[in-house]
């Protein structure tokens, strides 16, 4: 049985990964921690583990933690996180990390994009981004995953057969999304108190969302050549599931038939992108690991849709994936 | 044109009254104020006025206030209001008070249920406790308005009639309501943070709600003698209006004409109350100064339904109601 | 492997079902049938089940039926559902009645409430009304389980342990509750047309629901005298979940470490109530099997608070529980 | 006073324009007709107008419409509209349309779009496409008003300054919108039943949405030549108001400074349309006849943000201000 740790553990995307481990055969939350002000009975913070999960949520003990985990879900938000992160890999503890403190190879990006100076450069070179779908063969032998954001999961899984096959401009691809509320995480405030944002919906961020970098990363290493998008996202009142709604342009003439054989071709393998073969909606995702994704022609422009839960595959689901991953289990352990 | 300040001008009744007095012939707002980190222009706090009310939030000052205003809406939180309210008469100003600091003409009962000592006992004495359909009479001359709760007017309005008539046992009353969101104010809180209410239900209070001792003075007033009443309060996943459901036992056999006509008898002449003879709903009152009520009998108890807007027949609208009333001007002025 | 058929298989007990037996570790979904217009595809009709389930919806023809399954979850409306029954039972399965048809053993009140007639009273005689935590020892060797309501499932599970000791008047309960949308089935109509009931809350049925005698058949079973209540529906924007809030007379003064103990005692080995010793909220039962519970006492009343998910521990979920009791299987299998 | 008629009177644009024409100075509903089958007292229809307006719905007749009325709004579906107008239009009646007959100038296009014959070109030619922001000096006039859809008000109020200037390509425009429920009427079908549109969100009519060449078209008006956009919608669950998010390519570089002062110049002396300078939201244009705008520059694109309320700037307030200019009102009577 592999022990996990979740270090955050009073968040949504440690209640979800909880959620995830509880159906999960081989692996079991063993060890939570969070700020001394938050601690207490898992059920106090989240009440749906009663007589599920009998767990302190406790201040983070390096010793007693690599005592009871072999894995760690690192739940922090970004420049916290890189200021556990080097202590637990020297504890010859497994990290899989949320945050996106080593998500973006490019130092100097990251510090223009998060407003913070990068103080473990030296682990972020060998952390492994990890999009299963798209980067499956990096990630079995490492110890350092960087799961990867939910914007990006989402657009990525819906634009990279078109990418690497060249077959739109790299150069003009506007990925307009939309999340539930749960995206901005569990802590309150005014834009996310309830009577302000339901029967609400809003951009935000525009031109500076901090996942707009990852999503170029990352399709430029799909693509083998650098790739430029404007991320637009939204916020619209409901709790979980995203889609992105992607137009590019062709390079060539595409008909459905070559799009829905790519995208066959591309993820008919894969357990957890689905091709419904028609706009995907959020609710079918909801609460469950998989991206649904459909790709079609319109005045001119390939337009690809794309949905997932933000909090599973976006997040913990996604996570729970890398770390079956490295632990040789079966990919979908738990997860379906 | 009556001039009007809000005091505690950031919050959902505040900005209630403003909308409601952008459409009153006769009444403007004139002078905002609020604590000093709160302050700014209006539209920053409430962009939904943005083109229609050209006013900044500022600090309080008492000279300027008695220049720009006739009439006070205060939009404090119990507790603060009673330290700023003797200052407003002294200054010859009109004070219409949404607090509950002035609603409970018994201190220890008041300082029971609010744990705070009373500090204004002079002025409890003499202001009035303005349910315009139940106490009009008293209304009219005074200077000092205590604006009703939202669950007492809409327990009560539904109530009053069987109780003045003394057609339900006065010791065996339950009033079971739900309201929206809004009604627990405009500051976040864990609780109400859109993800941990949305797709919720709850009860809270139960046995100790502030709301109920005042539904029993209300009550013992029409009655002319002492009410006892077990209120429990419900929210749920939506922003306006409260149902409250309740359950009396009858004196004696009471047949559906008859219900029907003493609340004819007793609403007819009334604007606000709306009688539709079928079970009220939320939507139907909500952004409205109705209350829509129903009585009927079921298994041997008498069942009555009321229905409100929390914000507007439970708050701003009842304070603009009774604004009216003191200046002179048709009671449903503004308010249709 | 058990093999399960669903009748009805296009609405939301049925999905929920299906959703359930997904995780089902010795059973699965083997035949599923509908009306001939609403057959095809089980991912056209609930799309969540894409690369999960291939199996079609089709017309039922009872000699493949008796091939293909062992064990039927007839999910189909009450009067339809006693036309299929009996033969069900004729073709040697188990049957697991999801309607109304087989609750009510008088079949007076049954044609009273229902407004038809009872066209199977022969079969009515056996069925077995199966709410396992108070009838358990009934239920192992039927061949038909007729399943509770979902609020009579709440509201009895609530008020068992106080009627079954005689602590509150049998006369005189009120049970209050408010349900999601999705109890109101997956046909649309004008009432629970999006616009209609978001942002909206209403009561219903007042005096009249079906649930009513099926509450009191419940606790005069459990008390072994008739027992009399008043049962108040509301209904609220959401999609999952009901809390009952129960009012009654306790026949002696109960102290609250008396309640805790009379739960702890009565619900202590049962692994589908929980006692959370506070109100229970609607969402930490969303999606579980659960229904959590706590009674306390304000201003000389016993109040109960009972929540579950009308469509898993009010439905799909008490189903499959009884599933496994009828073929022996671990209670709680697939269903945590 | 303005004698007005509606005719379809049972949806969401009658009732919203019920609304509005209750607090209009010098207009109000005189008729109401609907089909037989959907007749009866409009409170019964929407009981949000007890003891507001005592009037029936009845079926159409032709000599007590123009009895009774100055001006009708049609609010009949596409189709049937074109069947009344004729009539109307003979009986002397000024006409307000809601619904698309008489919108595009096209006929070739209109009935590619809407499969179905014109059959009432005669007046197609004649009637105003009245969006008063960018075409005011033709509606004076008329007697034919064609009101326009909402995702065109809110596309084209944003795009028109841009496109007027020649400031960005008029060959790649995509405009992408989200809508509440509201826009979908209030017929109930599947689609947005509570259960399966909460928690939701989707595209549709990817490629072919109807309001497409009516955005196109006032585009091409605006401009003086072709202009080619693709529009995707989208639906998201909240019941009232849009955002359309358009992404343009600037035909040169543009500072925030001057789209600000573009924007400012050509809205400056409008009432209905803002310029909140940031982001606009859907909740504070809600229940409003406001357009907010917001243009600015991201990754080498042109980014506008424009949102409303579909049923008052889409719809209904959008045709009680194209009333007002044809019988020579203040324009905003009726509507702030």
């Amino acid at each position: 049985m592999i022990r996990v740790a979740i270090i955050g553990a009073t968040g949504y995307t440690a209640s979800e990964s909880l959620r995830i481990l509880l159906r999960h055969p081989q692996a079991q939350a063993t060890y939570l921690t969070a700020l001394p002000e938050e601690c207490g009975p898992i059920v106090k913070i989240f009440p749906e583990f009663r007589d599920r999960l009998d767990l302190e949520v406790e201040p983070l003990e390096l010793a007693k933690l690599s005592d009871l985990a072999d894995v760690v879900l690192c739940c922090l938000p970004h420049k916290a996180s890189m200021g556990f992160v080097p202590k637990l890999l020297d504890a010859g503890l497994k990290v899989i990390d949320f945050s996106a403190d080593y998500r973006l190879r490019d130092v100097a990006v990251y510090e223009q994009y998060y407003q913070v100076k990068h103080t473990d450069t030296k682990n972020l070179q060998r952390a492994v981004f990890a999009l299963p779908e798209l980067f499956r063969e990096k990630i079995a032998g490492t110890d350092l995953i960087s799961n990867p954001g939910c914007y990006p999961t989402c657009s990525s899984l819906g634009l990279a057969p078109l990418v690497r096959e060249g077959l739109i401009d790299l150069q003009d691809i506007v990925v307009n999304t939309v999340s539930g509320i749960s995206g901005a995480g569990r802590k309150p405030g005014q834009a996310f108190h309830f009577p302000e944002i339901n029967e609400n919906y809003f951009a935000y961020a525009v031109g500076t969302h901090r996942h707009m970098p990852e999503i170029e990363q990352i399709l430029s290493d799909v693509a083998g050549k650098p790739v430029n998008v404007l991320f637009q996202p939204h916020v619209a009142p409901y709790t979980r599931g995203m889609l992105a709604t992607i137009y590019a342009n062709p390079t060539r003439s595409l008909s459905q038939a070559e799009l829905d054989e790519l995208y066959a071709e591309t993820y008919g393998p894969e357990v957890f992108v689905r091709l419904p073969g028609c706009p995907p909606q959020v609710l079918p995702v909801a609460g469950t690991n998989f991206c649904d994704v459909w790709a079609t022609t319109a005045k001119g422009k390939v337009v690809v849709l794309s949905a997932l839960d933000n909090l599973v595959k976006g997040a913990a689901g996604q996570a729970i994936q890398n770390m079956n991953i490295i632990f040789g289990l079966e990919e979908a352990m738990g997860l379906l």
